[in-house]
């Protein structure tokens, strides 16, 4: 009789078994969450208060915040809103970790939520290796950060579900070249859908509201397929 | 007879072994150098191409390049300036350490330089921790980045000599508070030496490259004390 050989297929690491059932609590509560991520000052909390202005009448919200360190600048503007928010405080690491969100899990009434917003940590390289658990990871890059950005730091490019490029209200005094900016996203992630838009005016918000507004009620409607 | 105890003051780990004898390599050569550190698109490599082009027949130049990518782009700008260039790919990694940067070294003819000037990789958080053997940190906010960084991101401005404030001509653009900002750095940093300038206008350069001019012309002529 041979010995037979065992094949594991694919071992999950200790971050992204905790992912998976961070995420299997949220659809269990059909709420769906998306990951914001960029780097410093790209515009991640400016965008999440714009969301919330536009959402909150429609869809039932809530903010988990990180940052490096014990303020409460964002998570403050996000209550200030009326909108229940958390953060995490990462103690100076680099990235959100599964961890840390189931921590922040308890802090909420998840049978009362539509739709979490995670603002990660401001850093293009660390959280790329973290899942949270979410259903989307959103990429804010920021005209004034230059056009190079995709061919500099392809790795959050190539693991994201949609791209804001934030600030198009600076593209006149900046240096940003729309056409090479996205032959480098397009080799990287083909066909990713893009939201080109400013906080500061509006303009071109209401096509990524309207977005995520319909990713949510689709999550909703269907109790939620595993995207990541 | 009693015991002796002994009392180890101060254990450097195994980067920080190397930053050392790095910067004594540099010292024995008499070159004075620096670290650049900024988040993502606050302007790196701007900032070096408009001070080679200021210092370059002054001073003998040399630049190392810090990416996460295999990409040369940055490198490539700098050697077109007829400036020796080393780019150091970290695959991945979210900092330069001491390693690479010994690895870099022995590229350049030491002996014929009065100014390395080291571009890390584009990162708020992870480069704190690892010294490389460079004289100076030197970190660039950018004003389009917003006026929050320093109570987002203290350690880093808690660990740099020198801070750049780039982009100045966005002012009158973006929301920017330059005493809120001010008060952040005063708190973690009391009296560092700050450069408000724009590396697309010209405003302010002098002040940083003058600076910079004479640090370095202080350090050829005192053989280099240790700073970290």
């Amino acid at each position: 009789m041979s010995q037979r050989v065992m094949v594991v297929e694919q071992i999950l690491n200790a971050n992204d078994q905790l992912a998976v059932e961070n995420q299997q609590r949220l659809e269990a509560n059909k709420v769906f969450a998306i990951n914001i991520l960029a780097s410093p000052g790209a515009g991640k909390t400016s965008l999440i208060l714009r969301t919330i202005e536009a959402l909150s009448g429609r869809l039932r919200l809530a903010v988990v915040e990180g940052d490096t360190a014990p303020v409460t600048i964002d998570a403050d503007k996000v209550s200030a809103r009326g909108i229940p928010a958390v953060q995490i405080n990462t103690g100076g690491d680099c990235h959100l970790d599964a961890v840390m969100f189931q921590m922040a899990l308890p802090q909420f009434d998840l049978a009362q939520l539509d739709l979490m917003i995670v603002e990660n940590v401001g850093n293009l390289i660390c959280p790329v290796n973290f899942r949270l658990g979410t259903h989307k990871n959103i990429l804010i890059a920021s005209a004034p950060e230059g056009d190079d950005k995709p061919y500099k730091y392809p790795g959050i490019y190539r693991g994201v579900d949609a791209l804001i490029i934030n600030k198009i209200d600076l593209l006149p005094y900046v240096t940003f070249d729309m056409d090479y900016f996205r032959r480098g996203v397009e080799m990287l992630n083909p066909g990713l859908i893009t939201f080109p838009l400013s906080c500061r005016t509006g303009e071109g918000l209401e096509a990524w509201v309207e977005w995520l507004a319909a990713e949510t009620q689709a999550r909703m409607g269907d109790g939620g397929a595993s995207d990541n």
